[in-house]
């Protein structure tokens, strides 16, 4: 994707200097800059303070943390413990638990004195996998938009643009490259359907405002950011064509965890008759899972999030402003399930699945 | 109500110094400051920008701009002006309409000479109604939490609290005493009944955050604030005994236009079986309408609202941020319509009555 006209991605392995970059997510959109992941501790940190978030870029990351950790303990390095610390990072993420797992497999098999440049050569694998899964989950996604656009010219021949809601950021900042949710979109885009996003704001975090906007900005698409308790009016009012979202951990019989508020959009789109689509990566399935409800633990974050709020202040400074009393409890919780009875249909790599046991299962298999 | 232990009113004439004096809402709950309005134009600024809001209270408001208006300008006042000028400040609530075309009735048969003080008896006396309408409604819905209370703890006897969830503020600050959901909490508390209330944040204007949690923090009831997005999450998991919200106006067929982001919250109780209560006073009832998503026209507000956040700044200083980039196209519906089907039931200061036409039509007649 391209950030002021320059084609980048959200981690890489800079060739030059040998360091792993990243794109710091924490001070967008207000502003843009490249770190340098130099240490496991940086890489934890990357992911536990949100520099790096998405489900897919926390697995790539974690991929390339073990490669960090490598690096510093040389052959006494114990993979365990190292994964141990990393899966800590962020617990709902599946994305996370995959990676490491196919981290672990990859490692334990070779001598000690050989892990630390297998483990980079695999992180890079990774997020290639992770970039060209997502490449095909806009393929797929697009056949969806183009009959969705070509039904709305035959109902309305004047039709102007598709409108697409999604809530939160499942675009390419949340991956290596592309997206999930915006894959379909930035590809839709390039074809010339004329899409317009309506950008749910994202609170507590405001990964929508922030980053959805931004990403959608660079590459010149048209959106309106509008607060997470609007979508309701808009598809009342015939103004959203289709919903489409990320998902962070999906079970076996198609619920899907994302975002809190999705499960409120889904909802609303179900009330509505309008198509409600999930984009994921198939590695975001987890098979061990039936009743997402019930069985995905929801991470709780900390107060702050939603107490304080980042932004620019009439001097253009990044300031955080407290946005309430102090004197009020806050609860906060990450995520929240959206089952599968609402959902449309589920966009992976592999194709597009209806959500239910019997669709999934053949994903079970590589 | 109480404010750090004193009585008060949201609007009241001040027999010492002859004024009428309101509650600016807009510093709230970092500054707290009444103000006199002391014009016409102050009392229409006063609407406009917020100092008061909640359709009780801007129609009130209303009635006392009538009187100021009238001091202003004499025997020459031009009453259908005023009105005019007053009709326009919010567009969405009815009972500004109500109110006015009470206050217009009442002066109109009456001698030029006589308007000016007929118009402040009678903005005191509406004020003195809807305080009344307000603790009837609060008695009225007492009985329901009272119900609910009984029910869970027969479910289960070690219940430790009943969790209401509401979003916006229909508190006392938008009405002149008690408020609309918000008096049946009160009334609740005082009876020993151990409520909790979570805390729709609401954005973008955060009433929630910033009014419904202030007015419960001081008249210490237990509470929780969220972000809207979390609501659904807090139903699934059984964290919701029951919603209450006001409204903003209401069809003869039980359509409920709220603060936007209420049909979201209505749509989740749907889906988890919990009571969605909606209290107003049945000066909020349109009678002429009866498709609410049709027919009620829908305010829409400044894009800076969503663009920007006031809060307090790290030196404690109130501050306006942008929170999110200054690129992206931006739209804010104030208010959506929640239709009958969701609403559990409407509760008045007349009684409580299931949302549809065959059962609100009693209330056409005074």
């Amino acid at each position: 994707m391209q950030v002021n006209g320059q084609t980048l991605r959200t981690i890489w392995f800079d060739e030059d200097s040998g360091e792993i970059r990243i794109i710091d997510q924490t001070g967008l959109p207000h502003r843009f800059e490249t770190i340098c992941l130099g240490s496991f501790a940086d890489a934890c940190h990357a992911i536990e303070s949100m520099q790096v978030r998405g489900a897919p870029l926390i697995g790539i990351t974690a991929a390339f943390g073990v490669y960090l950790a490598l690096r510093e303990d040389g052959d006494g390095a114990d993979l365990e413990k190292i994964c141990q610390r990393l899966l800590q990072t962020r617990p709902t993420a599946i994305n996370l638990y995959w990676a490491l797992q196919r981290v672990r497999e990859h490692l334990l098999v070779l001598p000690a004195g050989k892990r630390c440049a297998a483990a980079l050569r695999l992180a890079r694998e990774l997020a290639d996998e992770d970039a060209a899964a997502c490449s095909a989950i806009g393929d797929h996604g697009l056949q969806l938009f183009e009959q969705a656009w070509q039904a709305k010219l035959r109902r309305d021949p004047a039709a102007q643009r598709l409108n697409v809601l999604t809530h939160c950021n499942a675009g390419w900042l949340a991956t290596v490259d592309w997206g999930t949710a915006l894959a379909p979109i930035y590809k839709a885009h390039a074809l010339g359907i004329p899409v317009h996003v309506w950008v749910d704001e994202t609170r507590p975090r405001n990964q929508g405002a922030f980053l959805t906007a931004w990403e959608l900005q660079q590459q010149g698409i048209a959106h309106t950011v509008i607060v997470d308790n609007a979508g309701g009016h808009l598809m009342q009012h015939g103004e959203v064509d289709l919903c489409i979202v990320g998902s962070d951990r999906t079970t076996a019989s198609g619920d899907v965890c994302n975002k809190i508020g999705t499960y409120l959009k889904a909802l609303a789109a179900h009330d509505n008759g309008i198509p409600f689509y999930v984009a994921l990566p198939v590695s975001t399935i987890d098979f061990a899972l039936d009743d997402g409800v019930r069985e995905i633990p929801i991470e709780q974050r900390h107060a702050s999030e939603v107490s304080h709020m980042q932004g620019l202040d009439e001097q253009g400074a990044l300031t955080r402003v407290q946005v309430m009393s102090g004197h009020s409890a806050v609860s906060n919780y990450g995520f929240d399930v959206t089952p599968a009875r609402l959902v449309t249909a589920l966009i992976t790599e592999r194709g597009v699945f209806a959500p239910s046991r019997e669709s999934l299962q053949v994903l079970q298999t590589p």
